[in-house]
């Protein structure tokens, strides 16, 4: 299905349009040649219609898909008169992920990122994938459906595109370790103690990138690297003892991979999602990009550091996730978005978070990945269940 | 000419097997299944006989032989009932170099290692280049003679090993440069008025590795990473501004590569060369080795600065013989020994060095590169005026 860079345009679709890494993807692809190298079949986003259809008309789509049935009128308002198809809802958005493409950008957060995802793998497509949730919540399954698929799964999240740069897949026999670099997040050197007093405001505040307040919660309890270690699992087939993270404040070396001749091999680089994206869309060409490139003198110097499971449990739960397999990567991110979310609100303190993620994964065990409805069904469950303990703690006064 | 690892054994011959990388070599050949992967046609070495003799009767050589034709005897004997042909002198050197073999080390220092080097390589083998002047003083012959020959150019040099493991051939065009790292040697914080005066035991400390008297003089002088530019440049065909230097104090960084799309790939490694032989060795698969595996919690930080030209002019000469090209290489390298001698022996001061190099190469100004005896005439032309400047400058006494 893919061609060449340099003979006819490659296809593409971009979910997730409106979003960071679609933006970004735009942006690349407007560097790369624009509408000469690349036609665009659909994209999406979801409640920024006037973005969407401003990128829908800029691009020359042939569909855009908001995700939200209710603002199906405002977006077909907005590209009237322009010949581009409008539909909305989920069931449009699968049906957009189905049509011929050769590269497909997995730009949708969270669980809803599945079923279009899925959709667009059964296509044969090259996917670029930037949504954690397809393999940390279900990995073995969509590697079995990558493989059926025959497209390239290319990762977009600047750890795994580090690896994946530096994995020399001819020698997978010689590699003993991938190690993902964390920045440490804002609570890098704060004690247990003052952790569980600390707010949302407070963790929001990462260092290095500049992120929504999810992504920057998850990063200051690094659950955010629990989860890549799972999707490092999964997108490089490594045993769980063989993910490593290390904290690196700077986070210039976006991630390494280690040989059994002694060499580490690591790719570095200036916090640009541009480069990860370049990467994947130029596949296997390397793309020339107008990002900033690492002045070493300037940097001075890069630390590093173990992390220490005690203050953030959030790894020794992922190492326990990606022991156990099956549903336990699902379970691991239903709970943890619930007691995200309780945590945004302040029903629950900082530290509580992995206590309740813990929790859920301890009572509900793992079971075998037999289908994507098993893995839906292992989210909705561990999200209830955190629910349930999110319930019951706030029941009580929190420890101030 | 080159039998993949695993079938028939590999048949290699180790030029300077006495010295660091020969030994080096030796001790990975046994850890990579010794005789059972490897067949050893020609071992040599200069006046360590004992050594020899012995590494000879260990890998059952088919020849040994003494740089040193007035050391023929005692080889003999040492080899008597061995059935290990033996033989001396530099033409026995070449006849050895020039038997059909499939991978060469070129471990012979100095111009010494250019006509035995040359030798193998017009046999079609893999050179394993750890001699810096092949390609410092005779770069574009070389590359010439490789191209011919048909072997490929593995570096055993840690700095251009690294670049070799990161540098993707097949996007050369995505290569913006190459990044050396130096560790900056004893010197790195020492003002120029002090470099006035330091002695060669105070320049033969080196920080990272354990190295003679005469490489760690060049270390400390950056003349080391000077010939290493210039070798870079001809290894790899890159331009003179292509080649950068960054001073990373603790060497675990062994030398980058920065491409187009702002990616940096990095090799990095605990300091022992085993890692770069075991990886020429075996090229293109990667061997297991017992090395030390790096551990980035206890490494703690990395330093990086801008390499000072005013205090290592070394880097400013390598730069203008990059430019020049030809024969400029081959008398930056001549000047220097002579300079560097001059130096051990307490005729001149540290920073003269430098001076003397410059004012050989103003002299001598850049021709083409027509043939090996050119090389060698430009290589003792210098060394003749270089001598004839330490002289004038000995007449005087030595500034304090």
């Amino acid at each position: 299905m893919t061609e060449p860079a340099g003979t006819a345009p490659q296809r593409l679709s971009i979910f997730g349009s409106t979003g960071s890494i679609g933006c970004n993807t735009l942006d690349v692809i407007r560097h790369l040649g624009g509408r000469q190298s690349y036609e665009i079949c659909a994209i999406t986003g979801r409640d920024n219609i006037d973005l969407l259809a401003r990128q829908a008309i800029e691009c020359q789509a042939e569909i855009a898909v908001t995700a939200n049935a209710n603002r199906y009128q405002e977006l077909k308002e907005a590209l009237s008169g322009t010949g581009i198809e409008v539909a909305a809802g989920e069931t449009a958005l699968i049906e957009a992920a189905g049509r011929d493409i050769d590269w497909f950008m997995a730009g949708i957060v969270g669980m809803a990122g599945l079923a279009p995802t899925l959709a667009a793998i059964r296509t044969g497509a090259d996917i670029a994938l930037a949504n954690k949730e397809c393999l940390v919540s279900a990995g073995e399954l969509f590697n079995r459906e990558i493989e059926k698929g025959g497209g390239r799964l290319l990762p977009v999240d600047s750890e795994h595109n580090a690896i994946f740069q530096v994995f020399e897949d001819d020698q997978r026999h010689a590699i003993e370790r991938i190690i993902l670099t964390a920045s440490g997040g804002p609570f890098r050197q704060r004690s247990l103690e003052d952790m569980a007093t600390v707010t949302p405001d407070m963790a929001a505040a990462h260092p290095n990138w500049s992120m929504g307040l999810k992504i920057s919660i998850d990063s200051a309890s690094m659950f955010n690297k629990a989860l890549e270690m799972i999707e490092a699992k999964h997108l490089f087939r490594m045993s769980a003892d063989q993910v490593e993270v290390v904290v690196h404040p700077q986070s210039v070396i976006h991630s390494m991979v280690g040989y059994s001749d002694g060499s580490i091999l690591a790719q570095l680089g200036a916090p640009d999602m541009r480069t990860a994206i370049g990467y994947c869309l130029a596949f296997p060409q390397r793309p020339s990009l107008p990002v900033e490139r690492l002045d070493f003198a300037k940097l001075a110097r890069l630390d590093f550091e173990a992390p220490d499971e005690a203050r953030f449990p959030s790894l020794r739960l992922a190492r326990q996730a990606m022991q156990a397999g099956g549903l336990s990567g699902a379970i691991l991110n239903g709970a943890k978005e619930v007691a995200l979310e309780a945590f945004i609100a302040g029903q629950v303190g900082f530290l509580e978070m992995a206590d309740i993620v813990e929790t859920v994964m301890q009572k509900l065990g793992a079971a075998d990945m037999t289908s994507i409805d098993a893995v839906f069904e292992a989210d909705g469950t561990a999200r209830i269940l955190a629910g349930e303990i999110v319930g019951s703690r706030t029941q009580r006064p929190l420890a101030t």
